[in-house]
């Protein structure tokens, strides 16, 4: 078995004795710490370092590099939870909640530079090269989070949009993680594109996979109350698949039950709906078919077998939980 | 004469040409178009040019910097307005009035990234250099602005502590200017390091002389009502110092000064007070004393003085305006 513990216990301690904020001025680090400490899987710097570890040994540029990545990650969720005015993440207050808008605003700043003073420790001789992929990356989450926020007022966004979206907003900083991992150990600049193939259309089924168990997992095992993106109306892959297919009939039923106050009708009349509607098998097909390209990117790339089953391993983790 | 109008127009054309956002998703960059193009001095990126130039023929790669610095100096301004909840700037409306608070967090994001897009244009040989001047750089801008929302709510800052503030809240990016410049024109580290310390002092004596004009320059010179800052009891330098060497019955009148809700009568009082402690001349003596050692950097730099007059003739112009 992967043994994600193992990479998460090095991380964290890398992170609080390489890349620790100062202590003062107090109401600017405070915020980053809690953020930091409110914990979350840290898949995207462990995934550096699996790649980096795959095609050598595990090198402290990776482990910046892990750092940087994570940094970045958490400062984006200090702004977007601004800009979706949520109160909560991981069931503890947000940090614009706890500490006020301001406080948000510029932790989040300094954070995102934190994540620059993480790239520039490493070596001179990947250093170009690194800061050329975190900065794209950077860039297109970014765009991901304004797409995002622009499709919540449109009401004709297509499949390959909300692909591309998604895409944007998570898949590509996990996949640069991949690309940057391998980068780090002398990859070549194929494999190092191969792992990022991999790690993007992994991220994009794992995402479609979220939607999916909204609303067809079992609630017990989600931990959260199943058809919360139905109750909320969120445009999700299946809710915009389903308008696609629906009949003038189907979808005039898709308008109502957006309107339909008694949340417990509205899921299970929905659920109905899109099951009529092969919802739930299109979007497992769909579901295949980015693993599909992931493996295939994984198939490809120069490495013996045995250096990327953790890699394989990872995939079933991420796509075939229940939860 | 300094010829800052030629350097502003390289400036503005590289930075069109070579900076240039993409055009969607739009409500991403229109926001980050409006600020730039709302104009500005471009002092910063002036000072970066100017300091290359100084030690051999101007360099693209410092025009890049000058772009990262000033695309950075762009992103704090959405910001602090956002903080400041400031509606206007250079008599416009501010981003977040114009588009938005979620526009003006990830617009003021991007263009932080964008900056960095700068950076990482610059050549191979220099790049880790730069890379770590200027993230030292954002940082302390980032802990001016804290120290600054901070004292607001403080009654007992002192002068240190202001002109630590001020220095990094304004001066560093400067410094940083002058300093990077030079850097990429191959100066020597102890060249570099006194551009910066003259960049730095005469960016705190600048500062200074702003506070000095809000209250002792002539209305019609500075354009803007005199003694704005003593309306909104801003604790500027000639504030703090009032109250350090203001005797008890002088503390009391200023105390009662700053709930006068009359404005003109607030306005004259305060000046009379301040006139009596002589505060005009103690801040034109603290301008001199920065500017002295500004000029003393300056002088120890190993150019031969006609590359040195550039800066002499800046400084110039920079401290002996009244307006």
């Amino acid at each position: 078995m992967l043994s994600l513990e193992s990479y998460l216990k090095s991380f964290e301690e890398f992170l609080s004795t390489n890349a620790k904020f100062p202590t003062a001025p107090q109401n600017l680090y405070e915020p980053c710490d809690y953020l930091l400490n409110l914990g979350g899987k840290r898949i995207r710097p462990i995934v550096c370092m699996m790649s980096n570890e795959a095609f050598g040994p595990l090198s402290t540029n990776a482990m910046y590099a892990a750092c940087a990545i994570e940094l970045f990650h958490n400062f984006t969720l200090i702004h977007d939870d601004i800009m979706d005015a949520a109160p909560l993440r991981r069931n503890k207050e947000t940090v614009h909640q706890k500490y006020g808008l301001t406080a948000g605003i510029l932790s989040g700043d300094v954070m995102n530079i934190w994540a620059y003073k993480c790239v520039e420790q490493i070596e001179d001789q990947y250093l170009a090269k690194v800061l050329r992929v975190f900065n794209k990356t950077a860039v297109e989450v970014c765009e991901g989070q304004q797409l995002d926020m622009d499709f919540e007022k449109r009401f004709d966004v297509t499949i390959p949009e909300y692909i591309h979206m998604i895409a944007l907003k998570t898949s590509v900083l996990v996949a640069a993680g991949f690309q940057i991992g391998a980068l780090l150990n002398n990859a070549s600049e194929q494999d190092a594109a191969l792992m990022y193939e991999f790690g993007k259309n992994l991220g994009i089924a794992f995402q479609l996979k979220d939607d999916y168990l909204d609303t067809f997992g079992t609630s017990n095992k989600i931990g959260k109350q199943i058809g919360g993106d139905i109750i909320s109306n969120k445009k999700t892959y299946l809710a915009i698949k389903a308008l696609e297919v629906a009949n003038e009939a189907q979808k005039a039923q898709l308008t109502t039950l957006a309107d339909e106050t008694n949340q417990e009708t509205k899921v299970a009349a929905t659920i109905e709906l899109f099951k009529t509607l092969h919802i739930d098998t299109v979007t497992m097909n769909e579901i295949e078919h980015y693993n599909k390209i992931a493996m295939d990117a994984l198939e490809a790339i120069s490495l013996p077998k045995e250096n990327k089953q953790a890699f394989y391993q990872l995939a079933q983790y991420l796509l075939h939980r229940d939860k």
